[in-house]
């Protein structure tokens, strides 16, 4: 199994997260966005959106999208409840990660901590401030987001939460979410090794998706 | 089973025509979003987000998110297929759906009918155009999204892609979607209802999440 990622980037980090909870083996494949190195005719193959990560199977079948990667790999254990009901709530977080808090908290962090801003910048912070108190709203009644254990709903929201800071969040003011974002950094075999991005994620220093 | 919905939304229309192709009775609370009807303090204890549909189970649950619904009806029918793998394929697409199909064709076309438009419009038709493209890709060489059979991701995926012409998208320049739009209007019991925007949707004449 073979993971194709980018250390600073959260949807990567999630699925690095989730592999280690559940103790598997696989290869890492570095790729620098900011390199380039998602333009490539030979990484169009492995993804046409061009995005990390991608996930590929033995048999060479590729998956696509973190959180979809984060359901493969998570059922069939704890990380993805049986039931259909469960299961759709799960996915139903998960939906709300990508369209909340990744383009929300996630997308305002890259373009405040890279120096990009824009005028969609207050659109996304105003998004992300949304999406936590929907997540504080929840949290206060509830241990986790789907059942009272740790899922990977769980873990696709603690990627670009637990770093809302970074783009001028007070978590300080989402204590629900501060309790919840520590109850998940108590699970077994948990890392953390996201990193900042690098000085060529700065528009001008490389070229990636984001500068073209 | 109590589906919140709107008429005129793509998302709706996504678990009406699900629903259909399954067979099931509910109920169709229909909710003006124009009228301000999502506005409400009742509307947000539906959905903290104010969004349709919502999905109300007998024994009061609510589900959120168009697709996360569509996998739990669909869950245990030949539209959610069995295995890890393909039911992992299938929320790829559902993710893709979301963020490039819904937000790309489905934003564009929301905005271009009802008068909005906007300096985001450009980029939004664009994330349409490369979602049209990565899907006539993969359709080339693939009946379905996902296996050889209609799944929830083509059920999602179609609600937008079969009006992008609304959009000022040329369906004729993607002879496999128009191919396989085609392949989802043959399912049994295949109903589309989707109605055009009332002229409350406009900027203006009404009240909603998107005049804020």
């Amino acid at each position: 199994m073979r993971l194709y990622d980018y250390s600073a980037s959260g949807n990567c980090y999630k699925v690095r997260l989730l592999l280690a909870l559940l103790g598997r083996e696989y290869e890492r494949v570095s790729v620098d966005i900011f390199a380039g190195e998602t333009l490539t005719d030979a990484y169009a193959r492995l993804n046409p959106a061009r995005e990390t990560p991608v996930l590929e199977l033995d048999d060479g079948t590729l998956l696509l999208q973190s959180n979809a990667i984060l359901c493969y790999l998570g059922t069939g254990t704890s990380y993805v409840p049986p039931g259909a009901l469960e299961q759709a709530q799960v996915i139903q977080w998960l939906l709300f990660e990508q369209e909340q808090v990744m383009s929300g908290i996630g997308s305002a962090r890259f373009w405040l901590l890279t120096g990009r801003g824009g005028d969609q910048l207050a659109g996304r912070l105003e998004r992300g401030r949304k999406a936590l108190e929907m997540l504080e709203a929840h949290l206060q009644t509830n241990s986790h987001l789907v059942g009272s254990a740790c899922t990977v709903a769980d873990i696709a929201t603690y990627a670009y939460t637990h770093v809302a800071a970074d783009a001028g969040y007070d978590l300080g003011g989402f204590p629900a979410v501060s309790a919840w974002l520590d109850r998940i950094r108590q699970e077994p075999r948990y890392l953390n090794d996201l990193v900042p991005y690098p000085e060529n994620a700065r528009p001008g220093r490389g070229r990636s998706i984001y500068d073209r």
